[in-house]
């Protein structure tokens, strides 16, 4: 630390995302980003962006992506918020309607970077605990709270809620907020965005990292009632008033827009991990059910973080958690075909080696 | 305001961006934006970065945009900061080195965001008054303080504080940060990044924005000791992980890489600008000396206001300000020779038809 520094920076815990290994080599299980690339469509608009224009600000509001956003869910664009990935727009999620005088609730399994916006802001998390087939179990939520954050499918175990389950719960929570954090939606579940009309304390949060294939182009999105959207505006325009480029604007406004190649990558997607999981299975180990582009998944007599680190001198990279209760897990993004083979043939080999 | 917002939300003051029109019929001269696009190399590396790699996530940590600006001023890439424009570099500098226990300092009039950041993070600020010629008198900065923030050259007034003044208040003022926000210093002074290996204290900010033609491309920096550098790292890592996209960290390392066409086009604009202020004080108008990409006039006559409304008439855009001290003043961005030459005509048809 520093005598410079503000009192908070030396109480922070920062985030730390999965490696992002500069050669090509590897292949790379690790982040779950999309095995395949954008679209076409997306990739022509951008090499157009690359013009004159990108001497002028970009449009502060994004207004032509929050209308794709919009169409695709049948939404008003005011009912849209456009970040810099959803890592921003949780961020100023957090800061705007999370930090309230009780705690808010969140599964002690989650993304982990809920905690760390918690530091940020000085935000009170009360955690509770997964079920013991690492489900969320909403019945557990119905208590007093300054709001619920949760994934769905949850991260890193890939598991589903039906949305019955969240509407039932929007019901019985009607005076603080819902954020259901909705990163790997595309890859098996319905969204809540249907619910947003309904209850005006739920918002949905999405990435166009995943299903898009466009996480190197940091675009992420909130769907919720104009009230909450505009505390999100507030705090966006107190903090940065043009958090989205030219090209995040166009290429996610494009990728929203190109229904048949969104629906033709993720059919693949999941085809493949529904493959990789009866094979994994036959490895022995034990898979969550997964509605996401990942599988969480241990085996029952080796060690995790040994198979992660076989794997790696193997040339594979997968993600391993050193954390409570899923320290005997791996999370292992769903590649191409190509890749998923590659890892089963070396889990093969890593397990009957041992 | 909504039973939903955290307390915050409600009493923020957002900050408001100047205009940016949607059709491309105006001459812009608002937001002090370059009249001549991003370099040829630039615009080409762009292009190839709308490829098929967009499905992963960029560097983290912007790597290869760091080196290139630490080449530029000779530091290490360990004191380079980078951010999604120079509006988060300063929002993670009020979180991260400016919220303490005494109030800041910075002047009455300058970048208009600071007091939202302020608001944002919840930082005491004593205002600083220009002095009678409109600029900073940094003798009046020699008293306790949080910290220091001002802009050089200043915005709006366009004026210069020499670097030596800038020194001897960073010999006085040894335990504080004193923050020097540089967004215009291409256009007509020397940066104090000079004196980064020689204060502990100081940050420097920078944007790619006005003298690198990206402002499409949402680009900036901060260069100080590794320790203040460390504290917006923490921040940052607390807030998103991944800020730049690919497009932004390739196209920010080649700008600054591109020596000769920087040079090129901050000559042509400190020439225009020269120009224009010599037509603009034959028309009448009191010009402060502007080492900036822009002007800020006043005419002993005609209310700015009025002349900014006759100009937007004319289909020219000038930023005014109705603010104490300033509302007599029109800040002009210097445009292309033919922009400039649009400007003076239809002011003198304005002032001769008054």
């Amino acid at each position: 630390m520093s005598r410079f520094w503000s009192a908070l920076v030396d109480k922070l815990t920062p985030y730390v995302p999965g490696e992002q290994p500069k050669g090509t080599a590897l292949v790379k299980l690790n982040t779950n980003e999309n095995p395949y690339g954008p679209s076409a469509k997306v990739l022509a608009a951008l090499k157009e962006e690359a013009a004159e224009s990108l001497r002028l600000y970009p449009d502060p509001n994004g207004d032509r992506l929050k209308e794709a956003v919009a169409d695709f869910y049948d939404l008003s664009p005011r009912q849209v918020f456009v970040g810099n990935g959803s890592d921003e727009v949780l961020a100023h999620t957090f800061q705007a309607l999370l930090k309230q005088s009780q705690p808010i609730l969140a599964p002690d399994i989650s993304y982990s970077f809920y905690p760390v916006y918690c530091g940020l802001y000085g935000v009170d998390c009360l955690t509770i605990p997964l079920n013991d087939r690492f489900e969320i179990d909403l019945a557990d939520y119905r208590r007093p709270n300054g709001g619920i954050i949760f994934s769905n499918p949850n991260a890193p175990t890939g598991c589903l809620l039906p949305l019955a389950a969240i509407e039932s719960l929007l019901e019985a929570n009607r005076d603080s907020v819902v954020v259901v954090d909705e990163a790997y939606i595309d890859f098996g579940g319905d969204s809540a965005a249907a619910l947003v009309a309904h209850y005006p304390n739920l918002l949905v949060i999405q990435t166009l990292s995943k299903s898009r294939s466009l996480a190197g182009l940091r675009v992420g999105f909130a769907l919720g009632d104009e009230a909450l959207i505009e505390a999100l505006e507030r705090v966006k325009n107190s903090f940065n008033s043009y958090p989205l480029d030219r090209f995040a604007i166009t290429g996610g406004a494009v990728a929203m827009e190109d229904l048949e190649y969104f629906e033709q990558c993720r059919q693949r997607i999941i085809t493949s991990r529904d493959a990789l999981a009866v094979t994994l299975q036959g490895l022995g180990f034990q898979v969550l059910p997964s509605a996401a582009n990942f599988l969480f998944a241990r085996h029952p007599e080796e060690s995790a973080e040994m198979v992660a680190q076989r794997l790696r001198e193997k040339g594979i990279i997968v993600r391993y958690f050193n954390k409570p209760r899923i320290d005997q897990f791996l999370r292992i993004t769903v590649g191409t075909e190509e890749e998923c083979g590659k890892l089963c043939a070396a889990l093969e080999e890593i397990l009957h080696s041992s």
